[in-house]
């Protein structure tokens, strides 16, 4: 047994609670029980053959050297591009930073942003990882009860209630992870104008960007453009294993954001950068539009049938591949529900503890990154369960 | 201008020093003038068709999705068989975590090691993105001076001199960068025994291992068996771009560093995990023996042919692909002479500045990460420069 004493941080940094429901899930299917996921936070498709056939090439071709910190040129301007085409946005290239992930670019925003002792405003519920990039650079997460009444966004009303003078930074997302809802422009644009007359940090976080079924989503680059925002080839461009992300930020920030990019990772992945240039191609498009064109049809159909069965859904949760569901009505203690619902009926659901501080035992997310007709099993088998009595 | 306040650690952490000298060198090629690279930490190898093709292989298998925290088992199991069969020195492959390169490695073992104000010790000279890992969790990196008199390596001895009761951890890597050295077994073995004594944690960098010239390095976790030892496939196996590495720590952390990976990360390239398997194979092994032959070929042209020039090169440099000059016999400002190589002789290599706080301008470094024929053309480029008068 090692004398070493860890960090104080190593203990603050909790492990997700749904991980011992995954080894559960786990051991029912290698017992032979089928198991309906609605837990995984990861897209169903695999990465798209234009763009696996790019890194094909591309590691035919030797591209298996570092990069530049700042990433690959060619992407840089591809992504600008991107956000001209298709969202009348334009950028400038060298306002933005390739990262490991939206993952890494998480951490060197927080260590731009947020220094010891300082804390870092949040919406609760949110993403589970978000308050541990806080952690990390040992600054207090603080968790800012959001409801339906702002289609659980963060608002500059919220904020400034929350804010005090050792606030460095407030992280938003849109659409948001558990609920799936967006920000409107109105509402984003207030709460850089808050973070602007304080002086605090901003990280907008539109990882889901482009998984929406209703109006696009309000632009950081647009509404909050003097924030930092944060992007992935994950979800819309289904790369989630290859690890990249990137960043769009002030230009003055841009240099301070490439010496912690070459310090703390030297560059991110060289196969998945040139991979990615495939994204932005016709091909690649109407794949991912297609993608989205599925989720939306298991958001439609999900969200009136889980609504039918007494989970309250509020809100309007047009985006990402999520719905977060009060299932008070159902239930007062949403992990024994999760539970039943894995042991009993074979559905994987998250119980709120990942999610959130104020009423975990009130909610539960359900993940549509699974197929129509596994959606309509699981939404069967959870119908069962509940006329058996829960 | 933004009015936002960034964090006082994006003041402490500095760019490189080189970085202005490699734009220089850049401008000069792009002028038509021809220069001889020994400033890169690169190897100049691709990375081995074998490898390359399993992460093609692997690509088209649809191998893209994310892979648990602490890595893809079979990997796991790889690097423990390696351990058994190149170093004699048997490994759970439950104590190994896969990580987003060496760089990754580092975020996790600080964050698990060390509190804002605590210090951690490292050699210097040294890597500079080390003290770098440090500034980010906020402790305070401890420059302890190393010299010719322990190879370069921090020892038992210097560590209880400097050590306070704010140490949290140690930091040491062998073979060393920029000296090349390699600890000693007894070295480390005493290095690890004061660690112990003192309850901190040991960190030993053996990014470099299997590039060794003489006899093999000392062996963590035979020698340091607590410690966190860093490895990558950046360097022996050639895989700098895909931004894969490895720790090994006592069984009793993996938790935890699983938890800060699974937050931080999510998990490491799934491509790149595939694609090292083949790493293994014997075929890829040839390739890379093969290319620690050259390596070797070039150190022992290299450091005579300095020496001989007037660079005073002290101790063993036997390992990575590396030469750690001491030139006050040359000159007394080492960014002069660097500076003077690149822009009368076309040779380019690295100043002190970025490697030690001690005598930066005494120092110079220089990487044997080119062919042959250039490392003669860049002796005698240096040659022609000094007999000129420098």
């Amino acid at each position: 047994m090692s004398m070493v004493t860890l960090s104080r941080r190593s203990h603050r940094i909790q492990p997700f609670h749904v991980m011992a429901l995954l080894a559960r899930a786990r051991e029912l299917e290698a017992a032979g029980q089928d198991i309906v996921h609605m837990e995984i936070g990861e897209p169903d498709f695999p990465t798209a053959a234009p763009v696996t056939e790019a890194g094909r090439a591309a590691l035919a071709a030797g591209e298996t050297g570092y990069l530049p910190a700042g990433g690959l040129p060619e992407l840089r301007e591809a992504i600008a591009r991107h956000y001209a085409d298709h969202y009348q946005a334009p950028v400038d290239p060298q306002r933005i930073v390739i990262t490991p992930g939206a993952s890494g670019a998480l951490v060197v925003a927080l260590a731009m942003l947020a220094d010891p002792g300082q804390n870092v405003l949040l919406p609760d519920p949110g993403y589970p990882c978000n308050r541990n990039f806080v952690e990390l650079v040992d600054a207090r997460p603080r968790a800012v009860r959001v409801t339906a009444d702002t289609d659980y966004q963060l608002t500059a009303g919220l904020a400034r209630a929350a804010a005090d003078p050792r606030t460095a930074a407030i992280m938003v997302g849109s659409p948001g992870n558990p609920t799936g809802t967006l920000a409107g422009a109105a509402d984003l644009a207030g709460l850089a104008a808050f973070a602007e007359e304080r002086g605090v940090g901003l990280i907008v976080d539109e990882i889901y960007h482009g998984l929406h079924y209703g109006d696009p989503p309000a632009q950081g680059v647009v509404h909050a453009p003097g924030s930092i925002i944060i992007n992935s080839f994950s979800k819309y461009f289904g790369m989630t294993g290859w690890r990249l992300g990137w960043m769009v930020m002030p230009a003055e920030w841009v240099p301070v954001a490439e010496k912690l990019m070459q310090n703390l990772f030297i560059s991110a992945s060289t196969p998945a950068q040139h991979a990615a240039l495939a994204c932005f191609g016709d091909e690649a498009r109407a794949i991912f539009e297609s993608r989205r064109a599925a989720f939306r049809q298991r958001r439609d159909f999900l969200l009136p049938a889980l609504r039918e069965l007494g989970f309250h859904i509020p809100g309007h949760p047009d985006g990402a591949f999520y719905l977060y569901a009060d299932v008070s009505g159902l239930t007062d203690d949403s992990a024994e529900l999760a539970e039943a619902l894995l042991d009993r009926a074979g559905v994987a659901a998250t119980p709120g503890l990942d999610f959130e501080q104020t009423a975990p035992e009130r909610h539960m997310r359900f993940a549509y990154t699974t197929a129509m007709e596994r959606l309509e099993a699981g939404v069967e088998r959870i119908a069962q369960l509940l006329r058996a009595g829960g």
